[in-house]
Formats: structure tokens, sequence, C-alpha cells
């Protein structure tokens, strides 16, 4: 494997959602794909790191894609199928790709999930807990034993619905992720400066805040990394970028066994890495057909395009 | 001086507006304060090279003014003073710091400008038209004697109204200088990076595109690079953003003798870091209260905010 340097890998749990997408934007349209927070999330992270995955579908979820997630180091046994379909998501966007409108969700077996995981995921030391109802976030939380690194991710809906519970998982993960949007409403703060403060102040010790082409910016107590978008002059569907990103990151972090700065800031270039090619295609096509050279090049890129010397 | 680092200074030439500014944002309010664009850039490239100043003001100009700006390393020869009044400007922000809204624009004395170069300035290496009419930039460019480098802003207006002379400003300079929508605009291309390229196709061999708080990317046709926007929490006034900015890349360059990619790049960030001052207060009180050492020390910062290491 390409990121074969001696760092210990550490299995990763990630718990969201497995959905069947709809989506159509200026560059295309695809009916009922592979979609969710956790499939962009799992897929991403296996280039990395071994993956446990904790969702639910319906019974009509393909085989085929139980099958191709199989074949990627993603342990299942944590997928439930429940009696009903698959969560659904349909959504298109405009020329301005960084707004989805979402159009229909039907949330089917997703409304009754409740994750339960198997015993020897309770273990797992890297936790992304994926864009979910923060009190499924705090029940996964509840049923792990010592978990090593907890990540988060969030969106305006919980924001809006249930900030409290979003508060305590704030204040029991490690790292807050968050777009620039939902770091300004739940901050309630224009600045994103002074909102990512805040959010530190809300338990975490690293947030970062992701800006879509705009790249991402990390910030601890002590801290501030800015990581640039990748260029990219053709992008087919943005969904699934955020979580792709959140996947790479955890992925990345758990290969290497720690979360200093350093690391930390090598896992959020590694994230952007991944979503810049989730993005060059529709559900999950690119990243299923990505290789750890394809990606390992594109780092050096990013690289190449941030250096500077000094005065 | 800080940067005395045996590179060779070289004067620049500056070509804009001074202006009496009325503003108000959400953190206070100026009325006729000392502004425009080639203020904002004299005074920006004067901590790095002699500069010489090329505008128009009227009778009502204080000499208080005049006395500042000379007590920089400005060359005011080419200071026309003029019957009538100053050029005025008035606009107020919202909390959305990025969007300018006039309410007034009274050419007064531009109306009527015509810049003549003193004879001496014409052997001037460096050049930076500011933003004003693309006839006016042509016209200065006429003058010159073999310039060494070039570098034209430009914005909405004349891309709406002087799209045929504009183009042929952008034909003739090295180094075009335009925010993102008015990139977008004027290539009629929402993708950014496609925008770049089109502006390359259109004469320039080095785009700056200036994406405010995300930063700058500048592109050639073999190479990319990506400034990060310097991360405040208090800003209190924008006005002269992109003026400081262009006048810290021209001057940086001018002092450097040469604009080779390395010398660019640094050029980017210390436009950046100059720009990152003024928008701190109203008019150019922060860069007239500005040392070489906070300069270098803030340069410094954004150095350390986008290292990484490689896998």
């Amino acid at each position: 494997m390409a990121f074969d340097d001696g760092c210990p890998d550490g299995p990763v749990l990630v718990v969201g959602s497995v959905a069947y997408d709809s989506v159509r934007t200026p560059f295309g349209e695809r009916t009922e794909a592979l979609g969710g927070s956790a499939s962009y999330a799992s897929v991403s992270a296996s280039f990395f790191a071994p993956v446990r995955l904790v969702a639910v579908v319906g019974e009509d979820f393909a085989p085929s894609h139980v099958e191709r997630l199989g074949q990627r180091d993603i342990d299942l046994a944590g997928l439930q199928r429940a009696p009903g379909k698959t969560f659904r998501w349909s959504c298109y966007y405009e020329y301005d790709l960084s707004q989805a409108h979402t159009t229909a969700t039907e949330l089917n077996v997703f409304e009754s999930f409740r994750p339960e995981l198997p015993s020897n995921h309770r273990d797992t030391p890297y936790i992304f807990l994926s864009n979910i109802d923060p009190t499924l976030q705090l029940s996964v939380l509840d049923q792990m034993r010592h978990p090593k690194l907890v990540v988060c991710d969030t969106m305006n809906f919980w924001i809006e619905n249930a900030r409290e519970k979003l508060l305590e998982v704030l204040a029991r993960c490690d790292v807050a992720l968050m777009n620039d949007a939902e770091a300004r409403q739940l901050c309630e703060e224009p600045n994103l400066i002074a909102a990512g403060r805040k959010l530190l102040n809300m338990g975490p010790g690293t947030v970062i805040i992701k800006k879509g082409e705009h790249g991402a910016v990390m910030m601890s107590h002590d801290s501030y990394f800015t990581a640039p978008g990748y260029p990219l002059e053709e992008i087919r569907d943005p969904t699934g970028a955020g979580d792709t990103f959140a996947g790479g990151l955890v992925g990345y972090l758990a290969r290497c066994g720690k979360a200093d700065e350093e690391t930390l800031r090598r896992a959020v270039i590694t994230g952007s890495v991944m979503a810049s090619f989730t993005v060059e295609d529709f559900s999950l096509n690119r990243l299923f057909n990505l290789s750890h050279e394809e990606v390992a090049e594109r780092y050096r890129e990013i690289m190449a395009m941030t250096r500077f010397g000094g005065l």
C-alpha cells in the first residue's frame, strides 16, 4: 500500500446513514445511487485503516452494494438490515454547487434506527459520528469503552432542532467538524475565527471548519491551520464531499495512531484530497475507482501549490 | 529596514485615484477621510521600494495629507492639483464586509484627469495601474519606456462599460489582478480555475484572483499557488484591502528586482499581510502606524499556519 510507512493501523468506527440518493446537477443526473454519510466516510477511511460501519438499510438494499463495500476493508457486522425501505434523499444543484436543494427526504428504516454496536465494536479506538441525530451520536458514545479519538460532524437541521443534545455531543468529542455556515449559525457569530473560538469553548480540543471550494481551517486553543481547496475545473456532483473529507481525516489519524498538531494537519490535507476525488463523479463512483498512488500524487500537488519561502 | 537582505530596490509607479472617502461599517464611521486606490497602493508599496504617485486632487485637498504621503518614500511630482474638488466616494458595509454598498460617487477633478507623467517617471521599471478607466491605464502605458513589469487591477464597472479597452490593457500587462466575482464576470465562467485559464489566454503571464477573507490564488500557464486569508477577528473597514494588497505585491517585486515564481509567491503573501493590516482600521490609519517588524511577524505567522509535512 502506498502509505505503508510503518505507522500503526487502528480500526475506525463510522456511524451514520447509508442511503439511496437521487441527485441532479448541471452535469448529469443519477437516480437511487449509493449514498449516505456513512457510505462516503467508510470508503474514504478504508484507504487508510480498517473500518467498522454502523448503519441501517432496508430490505431493498442491493446485495451488489453490500458486496462493493465488503470488498474494501470494511467490517459490515454493524450494518443492520431492517424491515422496510432504505433511507432515500433527493436533491438538485444549480451552478452554485455549494448549495444542495433538497427535494425529498424519506427516512424509511432510518426513522427507527437505534445503533446497536456488536460487542467487539465497542473497543474501537477511533470513532467518526457522521451527521445524524445527536441523540443517536450520544447513544453510540455511551456504548463505547475508552475511545482514543472521537470526531463528530453535524448540520443545520440539528443546530435548529436538537441544539441541547448537539452541545452534549460537542462536549464529548475531540474533533468537531462543521461547515462555515453551520459554525456561524451555531455560534451566532458572523466572524469565522470568533465562531471557531466559541466552538472550542464548547468542548472539542480541535475544530475544523469546512469552507467548500475555499478549503478548510483547523483551530485549537493554541494553533491555527489553513488548508486550500484543491482546484478542480470539473465538479460533477458535490454530494458526499464533507463525509469523504471526514473519512479521510479519521482514517489517516487512525493509521498514524496519533492526533498531534502535525498529524492533524496532514490528516486535513488527506481529507481534502479524498473529497476532491469524490466530487469528480456521481455517488461513490470515483472513490471505488481510486488508487493510493492517485491520492499520494494529489497530496503532493497540494503541497507544491501552498509552498513559499520566508521574506 | 527589516527587509534589507541585499535585494535591489526599484521604483514603483502607481497610477490611480486619491480620494475623500466617507465610509460606514457596523464598527464605526468616517467622513471625508483619505482614500483612493492610489493612496492605499502607494503607501503599501512604499514599505518595500520608492514610489512615484500619479493621480489628481482638487484645491480642497488638505496639505496635511500631502505631508503624510510625502513622509513616506513617495515622490509626489506626479500628483496633479486641479481646479475643483477632490474625488469623493461614499459607501456603507453591513455585516457581510465583502460587499461595499456605494451611496455616492463624485468624480469631480477625476472626471477630466489625463495622467501626464513627469519625464523622469517614464523610465520607472515597475508599474501598478490601479482600478481606473482602462483608457487612462493605456495612456500611462503609452508614456512608459520599456517597463520591466506591469501589474493592473480593474473592477466590474469597467468590465461592463469598457470591455474592449480593458482587454487591451490585459494584453499589455504581465500580472492581472481581479477579485473572484470580476474574474467570473469577465470570463463568463462560473468555475474560478477555468476563468483563470481564460484570463491567462487574454495576455498576462500571471493572474492573481483575490478572494477576500478566503485569500488569493495565483495562476500561470504552468503553476498554481494558493494563499490563505489572514484570520482576523476584528475587521473595522475593508476599504482599500485590494489596493493595499496590490501595492505590497508590486513593492515587494520591485524591491527584489525580479518576478519569478518563487518571488511572486512571496509577493502575494506580502500583499496579503499588508491588506490584513489595512482592514484593522479606517482609511490609511493602520498603514500609517505600521512597522516593518509587524509586517515580518505576520508574514511568519502565515508561514506557520500553512505548513504541513508529506504523507
